[in-house]
């Protein structure tokens, strides 16, 4: 059954979620600090068990310049420039194994897939540690850190995300010009933050995206993660205000205010995980091209491979 | 949590699923109809999307010489004979799309992925109808035509599948003597299946198989679909013994003890589908060379990525 | 709690569900093939150790003259013509043994209880299976079929019920100036129908019934059957149209717009299976004369025994 | 799922449930002071709108004279002495309407339908009050009054059902002499009590009983009426062996020691509500002639309409 | 997620529940029949293991003078007057342990804590029964004698509570000037009739208040208790007017309108046990001074130790 | 019902848990690097508006000096030295407000009520931030740090533990020679892991207490927090031995062996979080003299009250 406001309503829907002042100089503070260190990437060579690509091992400099891991997939034998997909992953998941995830790369992209600081749980695995302590948190990593926006982990998570797509236009591999985002769910709400932050990328694309309108997501469903800020708020009261302000930071529906690349976003009517309506408050605030399709019989798992044809067609478009 | 027995017991597990007298008259029956019909193999070049692979729409004749579809990948420009992997998917899943499962034509073998007849629901189309009605049955196919042994829709299926092999091997892309079969859950009960009934099968990797001793799982677990069995039954009490008779020709304990190739089989101890002591019951009594990898940890996806690396070793070693 | 509009809403809600242009070419089309073939009407007493009744099994020729089995109930010693109720049973449920459902011979109808082709596991036993099969499909009856309206499976039980009305009529038991027509949930969406299909039926009682509003019904509900409209289109989701296109043939509020006999109707506030909208959306648009009862603290139970109740008065006023 | 032991170990089950010293003591002075009441038996035609069977209203004075409703049905035009079956009501059930439950009569049997005292939500209404209060309960029957054995529910009804036999037998449409009891579920329980209590009934059938082995099926079990019992106790853990006290006199398995006349029993090995080791418990300490149908796919439900085809061949076998 | 109507519908929301035209006639009928029965306080030191509080076992004459027990804890040596808090506690509490909740009298109030008839299962144990049985009723004692007011269990509480206060008043370690109520959930609730009773008292403190606007609250949830009412009325439909007859008389939005003590209420939009629309029914009607707390993020739990400081402030401002 | 065996099995159950063998060396090692950092203890007295209470703020260097915050509660204008109970809460919890948990200070005792580093969502705040990262892990704290027994979150907790133990007896109001430790679930664990870093400990009350047999109890129940080591390993399946080897430096089982205080434990047959036989897995190796409570018919709640009981005695035993 439907989980949110029919679709005539969610196409005008407008989130309430709103910038807070000093919005790009955190952002600007933050990056330009990460930025004072070297990207330090490292590619190494890997056998995959894969006869049709060549698969690479990358280490880049993310937040602060801790050590990032990312997989670097390309046609075997390809020496670029290639159009580039940068992939960020769901909530839960790593980069996974050299082996998983061939479909970008085997449609002739280079596929950069980073792994996720901390993560590596749900259904594949991380190699990447998440340094930073946290205040009392609810579990798992929608309230870590979220003591402060300084310490909360999607500043650093994000700022990472920046910087895989600046270690990915730093190789010879990779036409720098043509280098689009990808994500589904926590991955396309990086996506989104990406587009932001980084007024260059050449396409978007944010299947189901989570990150998205947390004020209302936060009362609209039970469903895990974006539930975990109500286990965290509802015995930590006096915080409400103070959580919600720290979140703002990190808001799709901030970041889509200040992107400009043409946009391809998914959302489904029956998602409890990421309302249909959280996704469509960061789309219709978007400020490039853009263009949503709207899966009405599914839940988080979207358009599946229908997203993927989605994909292969926006990239195929923009990246050309 | 465990779902079953404790591993050193299911180590010495002995499924009391016995033979039917007519087993072997029962399917040597069976496939001398079917094969009374032409393989019928025609084979269709598609434009997939994807660099790195050939990609082709297949149709055979299966039970009866009704169409079957497939696919076949394999890598690009691959003039063969090459060693071949032919899948049987899970339940609720079809064959789904060109550009999907590109893991092992990408490894360097012809993937040969056989269509579930009038499956195609669960998350993987289908494009191929199952002919022929049923009487009174519940919700599903694991009671469909399960009035007789004839009319049972796996009858059709298995039959479906030894065809698929036949089919591989009439194409100049497949090396007839390097063909092994791959399955997980449903699948991997299929490929169980044809490893009782085709004797010359080179490899047979099957991953928590299903339709392993029914008796026993249908009384052990509550979870879909063994719970079809008990759907049925409790409304059908009558017709208790006459089910189990019927699913006595379909049991993959049975076909097991008819198999020379080698097989690798995986179980998972806290799988509520298909519960370990029934995949422990196939493969206790299989009478080929075999290895089996309990993961304590894992529910029904089993070793997921690990499991496609033990398969890629299991192939790489059988298929050599 | 209401698990869909309150009532006053749901008296003055209009369904959206419109008629596809041939829809009575298409039926009327239907009907004729299967009235080519004789009714080929079969009565036999059996001994249902019930001293009060007498009770016949039935067969008859329904859709494209597949034999179709029904129980006749009459109180014993009846001769006839007797006012007559022909009742279609649940989801699920076949006609279940001969000494069931005695309510309504024991109030001095003739009782001509039709089983349901391919059911039987919900509770009572079915002996009529379905002859036909099915392109891909998710588990269940919703959607077999479902590939065009001409394989639907409600296409042949639609048609089986017509030919029950023609049946019992044929019989020196029965009245054929007095025959109503009756069902709870499933069986109601069939007496909808029927009342749609035959122009002549003295009476329809539609207890919370099922088969209204496919597309309504789809996207507010979770519960079983309608779900499994879901279920497919969730992974067949190119054929979302073409879906709803075959079920429009098929809906109750289609069919009440064709209808003349008087209609009692009930539906429950709480109920998720066949929520109180869908059953209004039939309702409101019914072109004959019509009463609603509405369950306040139901659920599909609906009214029971006061459903019973009201049936033996509308039944009593009409087939008086 | 089994929800307890396999059949093969339920054979042989024996309960720990031990007799109280004053057992027959306490049973004795229970029922001499309600018998100090006269039977107070009024009989009241109605008109239920069934023309094969009479239907009348009865009260007789029950526990301590209190007055106690029920319908007697019984063929039409009938005036005895009829073979007879006192049936006891499902937990929460109370005798519903007087055109419900019409296999009994309609069988050639005077069919007496006692109501339950302050029963009367799940399904069928009831018409009798429970005179009585109760210390701290958990919500439900199962704690009320369970301070003392003197105060407790069970001890009202049991001897309400006693007294329900005694008012049928005192009718002139009855044979005192071929009187038999029944019930499924708590009516099960019931009807072991009565055969433990008194001396000369002619026939028992307990489906799927209720009432058995409290000790441990408050343990094996967290499906609701046992567990009543379980959340009772969470918080009174200090009267634990005083409630265990007060259950023995009222427990299955020790009125089965009593029982004389010929038992008809049956057990679901799926049913969650009465686990068939509880069943198991009371049936194989039963004194009298005995037989026992398991059945193995079913929950609560148990044989359903299988058990009224068992229920008919033992009333008909032990009444004739 | 919220369960009810976003906080700006809430503040404006008005209950339908209307008036009987005789409450006040028969709440003082009520009030004054019992009035006939002396108090009878007895107060009896008992040792609770507390150095720094004297805690006393009380028992006064409730409703019809029948027993009730209560503890009362004062600051160890205090001598009185002082201020004081007369406590009710929620649905399945007693009064549990002399040791037990301890913040009250250790602020510095004499703390009159009563138990509650009948109840004593959900964590507290109780030492007082309930006199008086009931008509057939669901588990549980929302419908434990909603045969008729005068049955009604809530009328003997409601008495109760209003001589508890009575009882408190009598006592020298209390100042009758200075006494508050308060509770949790039901006990809320029975704060709110209380402020309806009893005219001089001097606060009232209802967290989450239960037992307000039952028509509303037994259709928006489906949680217990209020879902009590549903389980009854979906088998008593024909009692389903009269029912809420008898609630009307109970209903904290009709008590609210009589009271004219200072109120402090906390509603939590995520409770599904006591919906927040339901406690703004009785909130928006109160004829006195009143604040309201609304807690986003919070269950039923609602504040919790937040709940407690405002009452802490509530009762410091009030009974200073 | 039961969620592990039976209690005469329990009284003989053996772990399997082994000691790593430098088990004593690697918490010598811990103990010695955080005992270079001073104690830095400082006590602020709060306003907690309870009069018969003084209330403290203490602030302590924990593991490698990190500030760890506790209250300190003892009866108003008491000077010491107290007979002293150090407080570990449950997992989730902080240490919450300064009026709540009042009942140990009441009873006569200085109460040393120590935060949780990171914890602080499950009903009560914290003040006491993690400071540390991790490696990719599940969320929660059960796998924070589990890549090395150096990084584990819980070394670090169990750290600040025994350091709670030394700040309190630093205080002129604690009696250093009567110092006993106690804590419910986690709370129990770390008592249990204080008892065997802590020589001289007094008495130790550990109720229904989790962090014991982390090998069993991982596998034998779903329920959280111990299933956050599944969802962990279900991916990280490489990872099994490892992960275990770093749990067994951590395992209430191996410091059960080391302690001599007298110790009071319960367990709860029915509790899914910390199943008895993993608490008799630790009980059951326990050095010193002890005693266990079991309740039959309680969850994870334990005795609650009685547990308060319990404690009680056993402190106003050992500690007098």
């Amino acid at each position: 059954m439907y989980t949110d406001l029919p679709e005539a309503q969610l196409r005008s829907h407008l989130s309430t979620q709103a910038d807070p002042a000093d919005f790009d100089e955190f952002w600007a503070g933050t990056l330009a600090e990460t930025r004072r260190h070297p990207l330090a990437v490292t590619v190494q060579r890997v056998d995959a068990g894969i006869s049709t690509l060549d698969v690479f091992d990358v280490t880049f400099a993310g937040y602060v310049g801790q050590p990032i891991k990312a997989w670097l997939r390309v046609p075997a034998g390809a020496t670029g420039p290639l159009p580039t997909i940068v992939q960020f992953h769901g909530y839960g998941r790593g980069r996974g194994q050299a082996f998983e995830n061939l479909l970008w790369a085997s449609a002739g992209y280079a596929h950069f897939d980073m792994d996720l600081r901390g993560q590596g749980w749900g259904g594949s695995t991380g190699d990447t540690p998440d340094e930073g302590g946290s205040g009392p948190q609810a579990p798992g990593f929608l309230t870590r850190g979220i003591e402060s926006k300084e310490n909360y982990y999607y500043r650093r998570l994000y700022t990472d995300a920046v910087r895989a797509v600046e270690a990915a236009r730093s190789l010879d591999l990779v036409d720098a010009d043509r280098v689009g985002v990808m994500g589904t769910s926590q991955g396309g709400g990086i996506a989104l933050a990406v587009a932001g932050l980084v007024p260059d990328i050449a396409a978007v694309v944010a299947r189901v995206p989570f990150l998205c309108d947390f004020a209302r997501a936060s009362v609209i469903t039970d469903a895990m993660p974006y539930r975990e800020l109500g286990v965290y708020l509802a015995t930590n009261r006096p915080r409400t205000a103070a959580v919600h302000d720290v979140l703002s930071y990190f808001d799709g529906v901030n970041f889509a205010k200040r992107a400009r690349a043409p946009l391809t976003v998914t959302a489904a009517l029956m998602d409890p995980i990421c309302p249909p309506s959280t996704v469509f408050g960061a789309f219709n605030n978007y400020a490039g091209p853009k263009e949503i399709t709207v899966w009405p019989y599914n839940g988080h798992e979207g358009g599946a491979w229908e997203d993927d044809a989605l994909a292969l067609r926006a990239f195929g478009s923009a990246l050309a």
